[in-house]
């Protein structure tokens, strides 16, 4: 706590972004948010990873099984990922392919989501922070079980300097000032928010009134 | 109660809905939905009455001033609906033109679902009531300002014999049997349940496996 | 159920408003509202009580004691209002003066409004409806000791025929159309819903933009 | 709904207090309530009993085994109150010296609170309704399981015509006037509700100051 | 509510049980209970049946597609259970096999659970009030999308006067008298609620200690 | 993180009691616990206080004015306790009584409650942390106005490094081991934890059946 | 944590006050509090800015577009303060007119609050800790989303070693001592916490009783 | 914070079970878990000792009395753990017996779980870490009296430095590739995930379909 802070803030020349086991079996296991608000969450954290061009890896454990296929429209919007289907391996840090992927991005930033947290996204955190990566858990866009899991998940990835951020505030900190694109982002933020889609309605209608 | 209860049933052919003021204003004051789930129950029962053939009809209140336009959304779906806008009439029920519309459609059970729930869906349910109608509303595509108002209208309208219905109650109640569209109702589940459409991800998975 | 359902609805020339007892003790003891949110919704009423002319009659319980005095904001809104300092009656109705007040006010209708819900706003509720009134219980501005206090109060008030509203609600079924004054109305939800006057001041700045 | 409301409210002569099964065993089973709260209630009724010297009957079913004996405190505050420890009866309704007792005291208004809600107070209130008592039920002196199953509970009971109130509607509504004796009702709420014992507290040291 | 009541219970003999649509793919759709919480509530209520020889019904719907199959404890505890296979029909009323099963069990009580509550329970509860019999719907064996969808179907299936009860009410009211089998009934709420196996626990380490 | 870590676990030898600021009127502003509860919470801590023979120091907040007095069970309970009435300093460790009075205890950890917890707590916690002391504060019998409010509080107390507890775990920790003296610890938690008592009833109703 | 503590804690000759981004548009978009709450809690912090003469700076974005202007109270509350509308960069951080207008200040604690809690607020919040600022959030006067959304934002902010507070501990901590006017702090409280006011009305009513 | 973190990782070659206090008198005291919830998380936990052949300790305190006994799921499942019954000590690490225990099983890595969390499990917990173990808390199979004391006791291990693990997490990292068997794994979460079951349920009858 003594020690000078330092801001390790999203960079979008540093940063890759890591999708683990977005399955249609396991989502339906998750229970801590609604069906509609986590789909919209994860369809909008890959939306940024599309928007802002970052090195993005997708990976499955067992498609084949009741965990079912990766949600199609992940695949549809990545679709020259790496795509890891990994054979057993839980903590996708520990298969092989994974790790060689996430080198070959030769990003030092690693935004990761994914299903269920304190598996899917937790114990690659964790890996990943031992190595040296700075590492952050985009939280809304990861689902569980339940709120105690949830919060059990987060304590522990907050104790070892894991990052905790919304889809938005990812999307804000890669994208840094709203003169790098304004309608880009402004149509971003129109598909995934609703709030933010009615206030841009009334605008033009007023603007254009 | 010591009457002999008559199950008033939804029937596509008997049935109108009427989409009172979803505008772009009015829909950042509700909160007892979150703004994504809201969202989606208002453009499922659209699509809802679109899949049906339902006669439709849209209706706002100052759509100049800060409550703003209808939801684009709507107005796409539904190109033909009557749109009356009315200048100033609180309650729909109260707007001659609207009412016109309404008899125009020549059906008896009204399926009504607005913002905010205790005035723009409450007030033309008790009057479309005492008309004699048999009146169904949508309580998922009705939002307003917290829960407590929101049970307190809810409590009036079933008070005065309003049924209380889900969005997707009124779909099943609607369509009656798979038969008569399974690939259709399925499209229409698919997009808006993100669970259901999981389970058919999984499902056509493995069936083509 | 089976008689013809009759939309008893408010009316600013048949209503009249009753206050119970928002003293400064026992509003302490309310907490199924947040203290400012409680403060908003009891002030709001008064203003619609004010706003619309309706007669308006406050009554408290042993102001001397630890109840404490009638908030002020409420003389001072209704200083020419009726009061009625009931020496002990614990159901208003059961106070010859208060009832009196009541009759002069030559309504039908009475809207109530009080602390606690359970006991000063639902036993003159129920002794009013018993003698013939419409009664509507403002429900946001209706406070007590915890959620499930309130929802048996409502419950008994719902079974015996008191309509339960939101000070919103209220407001708009007296208001019955904008055209009868805008700037009043406008004014009136400014005050009083935050997200309102968010929206009007978002509209206005691009007017005068 | 169309017959004229008949306001049946609660007569300190003519209402008896049936207190059904809140045995130490049973009582662990209430997780509707904080234990602590549960516990409040509970006395506060069994002392509004006391206080309105309200023929009182107490039962228990299987005090022997897993159930537990009564809670000391009940038996206390009535020692010559009729004791039915039914032999098997889960319906203490079904329970000929149970229903004889209530019967002897010569009452038409039963109040009933009991452990759980939707079988040891429900089951005697549709008994009893059904042999034209009048019925109150004490909302929060009766627990069970959870949420969904009081809620359930209530709607049962409520459809059936039972009143639902809280312990503190009870004792004013039995009441009637403070002036009947304002130190005993204020001990009683002093003892049960902690921040009107806060208001008393504030009051008599500025009294005294 | 005029009208004397008159209290329907749920007797052994006149009662029989209809699942319906408890199957693999559709209770992941459930939100409103976890999923612990439902799996034990569906076994308690099948167990119940099974314990009090009910005449049983199982239907399902499309159990070749996404809904999944009906979950194989369903089928092992009914194995000699009429089972309707529905091709299409959503509410299991308008399935002709269905109703005859049901109209062969000879019973006018009929206890209704499944999977969706507004759907696959209320259509067929509010179809058989309307033939007449007296319904019964076990809350908390039946699970929907979230809790404000399970409010509005218990709104209007109330509204209907179908008698909302848990499975431990109803198998209390089935059982009547703990003397018909102590033992029995014991037993199964020692398998189903938890407390109460450690309120034996803890009894009978004492008896034998 | 790195350093060894060092359970500095709460001795009674080492350990005072410090009360804030739990007078009538502030504790009529506490919303984050049911007044009941809050009630218990703080005089269990009392009990405990008195139990282990703990030094106490009261200390209060303007006893003269709207905050109001004490609450008696407090005055009751340490009839001889160094009780400082700060002429206005908000911090208690800002007043030198206060301080003079700590010091004088002898001990080196101090276990603090009061109301509100964000400022009548945190703030002589965070200010005896900073001068050696080992701090440990009492989160139930702390309350303020909500749960947002208490969550930050939270947050800076823990990142100071603060201990948190409830009142149980408190008296667990002083008293290390049953064999000190059974029955004293049980009298205490069967007088504040209602479940343990019920407990102790069935217990001890069996061991004397 | 092994190092001593050292209790930074605001003092009004070191802090200053930066309202970031409370717009007509954006504050709509806040869910994490109810929109009447939230409003006081905004309007508390501007009037603790003003009344302990705090350099205050504003800042927008966009306000032009869909985020709408500044609400009006705040511009009133602070006619003189340096005010950035920032062309576009989203962390206030990095626009160079606003870290000058910060350092102008010469102090070096700021207190932030601003909408949406993850970007407006933890952006300037991070960078200002690492250029070795004493950063403290203002918790309840910063609105975000929802309660997730929140949760991520403090545990991302707490890990870097801002203080979280809530306006009413800021206020108590700026203060220090009631005796540097009792007034003037009591009128702050009087104005913008019910309940407080409700102990002053109840207080003097009493005093001049 | 500045050191390299190391991901301290489950091993199944490096831990041992502690389980503490699961007995059937202090369970009934748990109310921040459903009892079903409970149950299930507890027995989960079990068997995943069971099935990873974790070294196993069983402890408990004052079975004779109230507290009860060892639920016996648990003794059925480790016959031949050591079963350290303390004659007193709240702190199983005060006991020497139980420490020996777990000494001999030469395991540096603990994973806890007991009843209730903020004694029970904390104080080892605490204990264990100072002697230099790594510590982990299965979150969900440890119970308490209510959410805010789980979150004191919550806070409190993680500041120490206790890992936060749900038993899915654990079962998970203990795992570590579902190719060491896949069917035992899969039968593990079949028999404790009822969500997981179900996927299962619909993939093998669609794969022998």
């Amino acid at each position: 706590m003594s020690d000078p802070f330092q801001y390790r803030r999203l960079n979008r020349d540093d940063a890759a972004l890591l999708l683990v086991d977005h399955q249609s079996g396991l989502i339906s296991l998750v229970q801590d948010f609604s069906p509609g608000e986590f789909k919209n969450n994860v369809l909008a954290t890959a939306a940024c990873g599309d928007y802002f061009n970052l090195p993005t890896i997708l990976t499955t454990s067992f498609e084949d099984g009741p965990n079912g296929p990766l949600v199609p429209e992940l695949k549809e919007t990545f679709p020259n990922a790496p795509y890891i289907a990994r054979p057993g391996n839980i903590n996708a840090w520990d298969n092989e392919d994974f790790v060689n992927a996430v080198k070959a991005t030769g990003k030092k930033q690693l935004i990761i989501a994914g299903v269920v947290t304190e598996v899917c996204v937790a114990f690659p955190a964790l890996s990943a922070l031992e190595e040296g990566y700075d590492v952050f858990v985009v939280t809304d866009a990861s689902g569980t079980f339940n709120e105690v899991t949830r919060e059990a998940a987060w304590h522990r990835m907050q104790q070892a300097g894991v990052q905790l951020m919304s889809w938005f505030a990812m999307a804000c900190e890669l994208h840094r000032d709203w003169r790098n694109d304004i309608e880009g982002l402004g149509q971003l933020f129109s598909n995934h928010i609703p709030n933010y889609r009615n206030l841009m309605t009334s605008y033009f209608a007023k603007a254009s009134g």
